[in-house]
């Protein structure tokens, strides 16, 4: 039998933070017809309310730190604003949205990652299980989940988990069921070799020309863990990875749309 | 056909700041059997994040009033960080809880309270609708929703709503399907005439009682909106309200059981 197409749709942090262009984003993801599915981040939106608490930030590599004080500012930022923001923001667009962290339902438990090289991350969680019945079930009600990057060890504890990868993690899951289209929006075009240049966009990547432009510095720190993730995700069963710009979620369907970077095999 | 046996708990904040009386709370709840549900406060943890932000917090009748800055707070709290650790918390005693507040598929719309003898209370809403249908699948799926005192207006806003109020508008709403019982959990084995005897506790109470009780001032000022809302409710067709304390959630089943007050007609 055919499966059913779903696109999993993940936004950056920096287009969420601008009020414009969240409205423009969530308009354009609100168009796109179909099974769908929303992943949010929100690291800096974090930060903010860290320092308004009189927090101190500590990032190793990107990556937060997440200590007992962290963790519920993430749950909050993450799990409360964000996530209950973009619900209550689609719902006036006519998207029927359901905010999630991997604790609801059990969506997505994660292991707590260990001490690695003298360096403990705190509450920070790599995903383990997926709980693709219930996610099936949520779409065939016509709801659009929009998941927080947010999880939980199934023994009472939540845990910061980076968005790509919580995209990465339900697209491979769910491609057991559907038809699974993961996108990744930003501010840019695509993947570009020369971020001034617009016209520098790559329209597809492979991981040859990957190795080769990682080699020749065309690639960035921030794109290679995005990249990374894609090429996991085309590995383990996921039809179509792309990175977009966050204007141009309405028009996936369209065959002629070519502001975007095809990730293939 | 004989409606199917519902359980809508609230649970108060001053049990849930304490971690003790939390644990305590949510093993019971985690006990009873059959179709449930939980409604969660937490004004107070919404104060002290408040104060932390260096903001003022402003009361008029135990109700807060809730500018743009609040409105922020008390989604973090209420819909992130305390909806949250109930749900990972309830997973881990086996569960299957699912965080909800009033914008998540649309579950509880609200009327944006308009400005009454000169009181402006803010990003305040009053239930209007409430989604049975979604509400009923959830229960299906033997998934226990947990709501969070947030509901929206339809048009991109959230709204802070009493949770007294949000428990007794469900329970009336989920009672076209279901034989409902409300029952107000909190610190106290139930309505004392006197706060220091316990043996003072009024097992009945009916609206003629409760008439006398007032005008003999043995009902204090914050069991007067919790016991409206209970007699608006079983006037409405809800089977039955109860204010219990919060350790005897899991025994209500129990035929024998003298720890609570129970309301009627």
């Amino acid at each position: 039998m055919k499966k059913a197409p779903l696109h999993i749709i993940k936004i950056g942090g920096a287009v969420l933070e601008n009020a414009e262009k969240r409205a423009a984003f969530l308009a354009s993801f609100a168009q796109l017809e179909g099974n769908k599915l929303l992943v949010h981040g929100g690291g800096r939106q974090a930060t903010d309310l860290g320092e308004k608490m009189g927090l101190e930030t500590r990032m190793i590599e990107g990556r937060r730190i997440t200590d007992d004080q962290y963790i519920d500012v993430v749950t909050m930022v993450y799990g409360g604003l964000i996530n209950k923001q973009l619900v209550a923001h689609l719902q006036a667009l006519g998207c029927n949205a359901l905010g999630l962290t991997g604790a609801d339902g059990s969506v997505i438990t994660s292991l707590k990652r260990s001490i690695r090289n003298g360096i403990d991350y705190g509450w920070v969680g790599d995903p383990q299980t997926v709980n693709v019945e219930l996610i099936t079930d949520l779409l065939t009600f016509n709801l659009t989940p929009v998941f927080a990057p947010l999880t939980h060890d199934g023994a009472g504890h939540l845990l910061n988990t980076n968005a790509d990868t919580i995209a990465s993690t339900l697209a491979i899951a769910l491609s057991a069921r559907f038809d699974v289209q993961l996108v990744y929006a930003f501010e840019l075009d695509g993947v570009l070799t020369d971020i001034q240049q617009p016209d520098s966009l790559i329209h597809k990547i492979n991981p040859a020309s990957y190795e080769k432009l990682k080699a020749q510095g065309k690639v960035t720190d921030g794109m290679i863990p995005k990249l990374d993730n894609a090429f996991t995700a085309i590995a383990q069963g996921v039809s179509s990875v792309k990175i977009v710009k966050y204007t141009h979620i309405g028009q996936l369907h369209s065959v002629d749309f070519q502001h975007y970077t095809h990730i293939s095999e």
